[in-house]
C-alpha cells in the first residue's frame, strides 16, 4: 500500500454520497495505487445525518459546512456529490482554496457556469474530474480501446439510449430531481448527459443538434420541499418543471450521424443506458443493463462466420478488470465508481490531466443547451465550442 | 378447397415477384380461403426470362406487356412487384380496367402521384392494398390486437429503427435501388417507409416532423443501366443519388414522440427491422431478426415478478399461426406473404376493405415526404394528411 | 427446369404428409436441381380426406392402398410420413419394389426392424435417407462444415436438450403418440431421435449409455382409437404407456462425454432443440428456437476479444440459404424440408449417396435401444454398431 | 449502527479471503444489522505477506498460527477460507474453542469429515454456516421465494450446468486446484458442489445418481508445489489427478429428476452456472453470467401471452436488492458475498439458524461422494442421508 496520503472531503452523502464513499473504501483495497485515499471528511446539511453517516462509511470528521471543509489544510481533494445546482459555487470556492476536484456529473446547469468552473480550476493549477462514471465500465473502456485501434474503423452512426421507468406511474410523488430549480431540467441533464459525454468520449465532438422534449405527466402528488427549495405545490399537487423525456438528432464535426434519446417514462427500462456505434468495418454494442458485455461485430471476420461477438470483459486482459476477480465473476453498479477513484487517485498523484476534465463537463453542457435552444427555435442549432 | 376462383396477374418478377408467387402457390394449402387464387399471368420485360420464371412457379401464362395483361378480362388481380418508379401508372391502369389492385411498397414516390393512384381505385371501385408485409408477421399482428386491448395503455414513446449492411463495403456496385429515378430515395423510401408504416399501424397519424439524411459512399463501381434508366457513370464509377441512411424525429398527432431511422450501414444488422412502444402500462418490442418473438413488459404484473416477457408468436391463438404449424415450428420471411395474400383473397372474396390500403400507402409517401421538406428548411415540417 | 423427372408417391397425409408435400411444391423452385420432382401419388386411410388432400396440396392422384401405390411403374420415390410402427412393412416392400426410400423419423422402433430396411434397401440397390431435418437448417449445416474444418479442436463435451411442453397440462388428452404401440416411446424416440442424429453426425458414434425416464403424467383423458390401435382406456381415461422424458449419459467412441435430454414437460420451451459443443478450440450452440442462428466461439481470436459470435447463417454463403431470399430474410421450419427434398433429389439424379441414409438411421436405434437396457439394468449399456 | 459487536477471525488469506474481506468491509454500510462485525484477526502461512494484507483490508491484527487465533477470547466467528483439505481440522478447532463457524465451500472432502465436523458444531452449540454464495444472489433468492409460493408448481426437471473454460490450454499449468491431495477433486468439487448446493435448496433432496467423469488433459507443466503438499511432477510436467469434467443423472426424492454437469472444459463460458427447473406450472432459468435476471415462464398467464419473462432481480421488492442501489443498478460477484455476511451476522445476533449450515454442507458433501461410488460401480448409487 502507497506511503503518500490524499485527504478527500466529501460534500453531499445521498445517493451518490453512499456511491462515492463506497469507492473510497474500496479502491485501495484492489487497485495497487501511487497514493492512499484518507476518508477525512463529510459535509452535509443535516447534522445529526451526516455524522452518522461519518460513522457508518468511516469518515474521520463530518460537517454542516462545506466552506469550512473545502478551508481544511488536511483536505487535498473535494469530492462533489450534491445536487447539481450547488456545484458551481462548491467547485469554484474549492478551487479557489487550491483543492483537486472531482464532481458528480452534470458540472452544471449553464455553459456560463461552466466557463467559470472551468477558469477556477485553470487558474488554480489543480486537478478536475467530473464523474461520468459509465465511461469506467470494463466493457466501455474496452469500446474505446477497439476504436482508437481502429477496430470498427470511421463511426457513421451513433445510436444512443438513456431508458429508465420510475416515472411512469403519475401517482409517483414530486422529488426535487422533477423541480427545474433543483435539477436543471429532467431527463435531459440527469441521463441525456450521460449518453453525450459518452459520445463525445467514443465518437467525437457534436456540431449540430435538433431536439423535442416532452413532460407526459404534468402535475403529480406534492412532496414539500427539499433541498432549501420551495416546491409549488398547491392543492396537494406539484407541476412538474422539467422534461420527462428529451430526443434529438446530432450531426458530429467527423461526419457520423446520431439519435439520442433519453427518457424516464419507458415501463421496464429500468438503467437502460445503450449505444450502438456502426462503423466503416464493423459494430459496437453496449448497455448498462448487461454491463459486463460488449458486442462487436466485425467485416473482418470471415464471409461464413461473422457475427455479434459478445465479449464478457471481465478478463484480465480487459480494463481494470484485472484489479477484481478472477474472469466471469460479474461487476456491478458500483464497480465503476471505485475504477473511477482509481484512475483519480492514479492522475493526482503522478500529475497528470484527468479525463473527463471539467472541458469535457462543460462540452456536454454546451451540447444539452444547443438542444434547448433548437427546441425554442424549433430547427437546428449549432453547439457552442468550450475551448 | 374454395369452388370460386380468383384469376392474379403479376407484373415483375425479380426479388418480390418471386416472394408473391410463392406465396400464391402457398397460401390456398395452409389456409381455408373463400376464394382459391389462380396464378394467371405473369409480365415482365424479358420475353424468355419471364417465360422460364412463369414454367418454374406455374403461371399459366407469361408477356411482356402488361397493358395487355392488365385488359385480359380473365384477370380479377392485379399484383404489382416491379420498382417503385413504375406504380402508379400500373395501378391506374389496373383501377381503370376494373381489376383490385395489390401493390408493393412504397406505394409511389410523391403525394402528388399517390393521390391519383387513390383517386383511380375510389372512382373505379376496385380493392386495393399495399403490401407492407410486416405487418403480417404474426407477432407484429398480436402487438397491434394487444395494444387495441389496451395491454400497455397509451403510448408515449415509438422507437424505430431498420437498419441492414449491404452497403457497407464502398466497392459494392451500383444498382437501381441506388438511383434516384429510379428508387426515389434511399434506405428513407425502401426501409423508413416499412418502419412508417408499422408506426401508424401500432401507434397513430404522425403530425410533424424533422429529419437529416446522409449518403457515406457518393461513388460506386458502376453497373452500368437497369429498369431501362440510364446510368450517370463515368471512368467505371457512377454517383449514388440517394441516401444510404435517413433519420427523423416525429410527433405523433395522439402525443407520442418519437424517433425513426434507416439506414444500408450498419455492420451486422442484416434486417433489423426494429421497434420498441412504450406505453403508460407496458412496452412491446419486436424485431424482424427474430420475427417470431414478441417482447412484453407490463406494469400490471406482480410488482417482483415484472419483466419482459418473450412470447413466442406461433401458438394456435396467435394470428395466422394456427394456419401453418404446431407450436414452437418457427416461420420465416415468405410467411408473411403467404399471410398478405390471405386477407388479400379474404377482402376480396367477402367484399371487404383491405388494410393497408391504398390510402395508407398514400399517407406513408406523405410522411416520407415531409421529412424531406424538414431536411430542406432546416426546421420542423406539418405532415399532409391524405383524405 | 430440369427435363429428368422424379415421380414421387406420399404415404401419409398428416403433420408430416402436409410438410412433405409443401416441400415437394417448393424446391424446385428455389433450387436448380437436376431432376424435377413430380407429385404422382398420395396415399392414406380415409378415401374422401386423402382426395381432398390430394387435390389441396396438387397431388395427381389418391388412394388408400399403399401396396398398391408402390406397385405403380411411374412411381420412382416412396416418401414414407406415417407413424413410425409402419415404416419397416412400407420401407421393405417399397425397396423390394424397386423404389427409392425417403423414410420419417425415428426409422422404426427396433434393431432388428432397422437390420431388415437396412438389409432390403441394401439388396434392392435403391436410394434411401431418413429426414432427420434438423440436419437441413442452415445454421446446423454449417455448424457441420466449422467442426470438419476444425473450429472448435477435438470435441470433448455434447450436450444435447430437446425440450417441448405440449404435455405438461394432465388435461391435455391422449393421443396415439402416447401408445407405446403406435409411437414406440414417447419423447425418447420422438424428440431423443433428433437429438442423437445430430450427435452422430457432428461429434460421432456414441459407444456406451446410461439413462433413466420417467411418465409425470401416467393416465390421461380418453381420445378413443386412432391408427387402428385400440386403446386401453376404461372410465373415461387411458394409461400413459410412454415416457414423457427420457435423459441419458454418453461415452462417444472418439473421447467426447454428452448428456442428453428429451421431454414433452418443459413449460415454455416450445420446440426447444438445443446443443452445445464444446472443443478444444471453441464451442458452438444452436437451437431451433432462433433457428437462423449459430453461436460461436473460439479461443483463437484475440484475448480481449473473444466471445460468442452470434452468427446469422442467412447468407449467400451458408449452406442452403443462398437458394432463398437476400441476407437476414429469416428461414422458417418448412425450410428445412424443402432443403432434405433438394438433397434427396440430387443424390438420386446424380446417383450418389444420401445422408442421413438408412444405417444413420438404424444406428440411431441401436442408441435408443442401448438406453432402454440401460434402464433395464441400471447400468451402463453398450450401443450395438451397426454396420 | 449496531452497538453489539462480533469480532471475526479470518483464516486463508487469497482469493476467498479477499473476497470475504471485502464483505466484512462493506456488510455494516450497505444492511441494517444487529451487530457490527469488526475485522478482528486474519491468519495465513507468510507472516509478511498475511501482514500486508491486513494492514490493506483493515483486520487488526495478523498471525501465521491459526490456533492461537481461534483461542483468542476476543474472537466469535472463526471464518474459514483456506482450501478444503484443512476445513475439517480448522472448523472442527474452532468450535471446540466455542466459536461460530463460517466455512467456505465444499466443506470437505468426506461424508466422514462432515459427520465430524457436524457433530463437534452441534456439540458446541455454535452457529455454523457454509459458504454457497451464489443463494445469496437475488435472483436466486427469488427463484426460492417464488418456487416455495407455488409459482412453478411441482417441479419435474432439474437441469444445471456449471461450466468454466480456465483448462482448455493444455499450457495451462498446474495449481493446486488440480491435486486430488489438496483439492479432494476438481470440477466435481468445485463446480458441482454448487449445483448440487442449489439444488437441494431449491427442488429438494437427491436420492440416487449415477455419472461419469473425464480427465481430458491428463499432464500439465509444474507449477512447483503449494499448500505445503509435494507436486509429483517428473521431467518438467505434473500428472493431474482429479477430473477436468464431472456429469450426473439424478433422482429426487420429491420424484423430479436431474442433469447435472460440471466442467473447466467449455470454451467462452468464464462462470456459467446456470439452472433451469421445470414444473408443473412454469419454469424458472438463472445463470450467474447474468447474474441479476431470472427468468421466468408461467402456464397461468393468458393464453396467447405466455413467454419468458426477464426479471431484473435489482428492485426494492426482491431479496438484498433494497439494501444497495436503485433499481436497474446492477450488482457483481462480491455483493454475493456480503449478503451472505449479512445473513450470518443477523443469525448469530439473534441467535436463530443458520443456512445452509453444516448438515446442508455434509449432504452436499454425500451426494458428490455418491456420484463417485456411482462411478466405481458402473451403475446408480444411494446417496446417504446425513441426518
Amino acid at each position: 500500500m502507497a506511503q503518500k496520503k490524499l485527504n478527500v472531503a466529501l460534500i453531499g452523502y445521498k445517493f451518490m454520497g453512499k456511491a462515492h464513499s463506497q469507492a473510497w473504501r474500496t479502491v485501495g483495497r484492489f487497485f495497487d495505487l501511487d497514493a492512499e485515499p484518507v476518508m477525512k471528511a463529510v459535509c452535509g446539511r443535516d447534522e445529526a445525518a451526516v455524522a452518522e453517516f461519518a460513522r457508518r462509511w468511516g469518515w474521520e470528521t463530518s460537517s454542516t459546512d462545506w466552506r469550512e471543509v473545502i478551508g481544511q489544510k488536511d483536505v487535498d481533494v473535494v469530492d462533489i456529490s450534491t445536487p447539481g445546482y450547488t456545484h458551481d459555487e462548491i467547485a469554484i470556492a474549492a478551487a479557489e482554496a487550491g483543492k483537486h476536484v472531482f464532481c458528480e456529473k452534470p458540472l452544471c446547469f449553464t455553459v456560463a457556469q461552466a466557463k467559470a468552473m472551468l477558469a477556477a480550476v485553470r487558474k488554480a493549477g489543480v486537478k478536475h474530474m467530473v464523474n461520468f462514471n459509465y465511461r469506467r465500465c470494463p466493457a466501455v473502456a474496452l469500446a474505446k480501446k477497439m476504436i482508437d485501434s481502429g477496430a470498427i474503423g470511421q463511426i457513421r452512426h451513433a445510436r444512443f439510449t438513456y431508458l429508465q421507468d420510475w416515472l411512469v406511474d403519475p401517482q409517483f410523488p414530486m422529488n426535487w430531481r422533477m423541480r427545474a430549480e433543483a435539477a436543471g431540467s429532467g431527463a435531459h441533464g440527469d441521463l441525456g448527459a450521460h449518453s453525450i459525454d459518452l459520445a463525445r468520449y467514443l465518437v467525437g465532438e457534436i456540431g449540430e443538434v435538433v431536439g423535442m422534449q416532452k413532460t407526459f405527466v404534468t402535475e403529480r402528488p406534492a412532496e414539500g420541499t427539499s433541498h432549501g427549495i420551495s416546491a409549488t405545490a398547491g392543492e396537494g399537487t406539484e407541476k412538474v418543471t422539467v422534461d420527462d423525456a428529451s430526443v434529438f438528432l446530432a450531426k458530429f464535426t467527423g461526419g457520423a450521424i446520431g439519435t439520442f434519446e433519453a427518457t424516464r417514462m419507458a415501463p421496464g427500462r429500468k438503467n437502460f443506458n445503450r449505444f450502438e456505434l456502426n462503423g466503416s468495418k464493423g459494430t459496437l454494442v453496449w448497455c448498462f443493463e448487461d454491463l459486463n458485455y460488449l458486442d462487436y461485430y466485425s467485416t473482418e471476420d470471415p464471409g461464413d462466420r461473422q457475427g455479434f461477438r459478445r465479449i464478457i470483459a471481465t478478463e484480465g486482459v480487459h480494463p481494470y478488470a484485472g484489479a477484481w476477480w478472477p474472469p466471469g465473476h460479474m461487476m456491478g453498479y458500483d464497480h465503476t465508481f471505485s475504477n473511477a477513484a482509481a484512475d483519480l487517485v492514479q492522475c493526482i498523484a503522478n500529475d497528470k490531466s484527468c479525463s473527463p476534465c471539467f472541458q469535457d463537463g462543460a462540452q456536454c453542457v454546451a451540447v444539452l443547451e444547443a438542444v434547448d435552444k433548437s427546441i425554442d427555435g424549433g430547427k437546428w442549432a449549432q453547439v457552442e465550442v468550450i475551448k
